[in-house]
């Protein structure tokens, strides 16, 4: 990794662009919301501006045990990734900046370690939303350290793996539960539609 | 990438090798070749040992008009990917690789573009024969060269993609079709079981 190589292709002056798909592209918190409180109106629930956890089981168990088989049911069931509500602007942002010169764009995204339908569901969110040129685009792995890129948007405050010391600097993305976190000096990216996500890319593209 | 990132990322001394699936562990031409002549007899066939393109379809189609359909019914149907045959030695190489000290070894694999059965079955078959654990050592992408690592062990000559120089260096590993090519300079893997694949790993790792 890096050395010889990794000079040679930061020479290439193109800035890969990583972006998380759950909670980033899609809205994964509303849509577990709706389903929830649709398929199980008399449990509790947690409103979105309530939400402190990145996955939200750990904050759901705090409410009552025993709820975890219940949750999984509805984020594990067929359809659910593939009706993910797109977040405000999100495609727009995305087909445009892979537009920008220099700028090649990757959507890197955790299947469910029940991959059954996530999996597949994924490329299709991606096909249905983006067009059938992004499934060439999309990385499905649990592990994104893994991943080389000049910048990795994603709303998960801690992003571990194999690989101590990833290429990207990760930018997080704002949602609900980590709005009051300590990011520890990384920047965010609040939303993509007040126009911020291109001068992020500007700025990153002036240090290539 | 790479720069003070990378160069600190070497430091991890982690030696990341990147396992192709399709031809290298998984036996995607001889199993095609089973359901060809089971699906469509009256057709004709090329034999293993004659077989010299990467897309098999390329190949077929000098042989008859009109094949690429037949073709792709084939190996885009339910099943195919997840009853593949793996390839002789392949699981027990790369669970034996993945437990030496400072070798972390990942699955680094392109789902067809028709990506409905591939990329479930790609997960389930790893699942199958290396474990769950494995699900977290599973990387699609239709670009690899957007993936971290030392080494990438494919089939394929010629990888393409958004990274002019990837962090990897390139090993063939030999399949009928690509055994008579040139690989201009490029390393060969020739199979999982006569143990050239540590020769391999300890040589990279001396490397680092």
């Amino acid at each position: 990794m890096a050395g010889r190589r990794g000079i040679s292709a930061m020479a290439q002056k193109q800035l890969l662009v990583l972006v998380d798909l759950d909670g980033v592209m899609a809205d994964f918190d509303g849509h577990f919301l709706t389903k929830w409180k649709q398929t199980y109106p008399e449990e509790p629930f947690i409103a979105l501006e309530d939400r402190k956890t990145f996955y939200l089981v750990d904050q759901y168990e705090t409410l009552k045990e025993g709820l975890k088989p219940k949750i999984k049911s509805v984020y594990q069931s067929k359809g659910f990734f593939r009706e993910l509500p797109p977040i405000a602007g999100a495609c727009d942002a995305l087909k445009e900046m892979n537009e920008m010169e220099g700028v090649e764009v990757f959507i890197c995204s955790s299947p469910l370690f029940f991959y059954k339908y996530s999996s597949t569901e994924k490329f299709a969110w991606v096909e249905h939303y983006l067009g059938a040129d992004w499934i060439n685009r999309t990385i499905l792995t649990r592990d994104k350290t893994i991943v080389n890129g000049h910048i990795l948007i994603d709303d998960n405050v801690k992003i571990k793996g194999a690989v101590d010391f990833p290429s990207w600097e990760h930018v997080v993305f704002t949602a609900h539960y980590n709005k009051h976190m300590n990011l520890r000096g990384k920047k965010r990216l609040d939303n993509w539609t007040d126009g911020s996500w291109r001068d992020l890319i500007m700025d990153f593209k002036k240090r290539l």
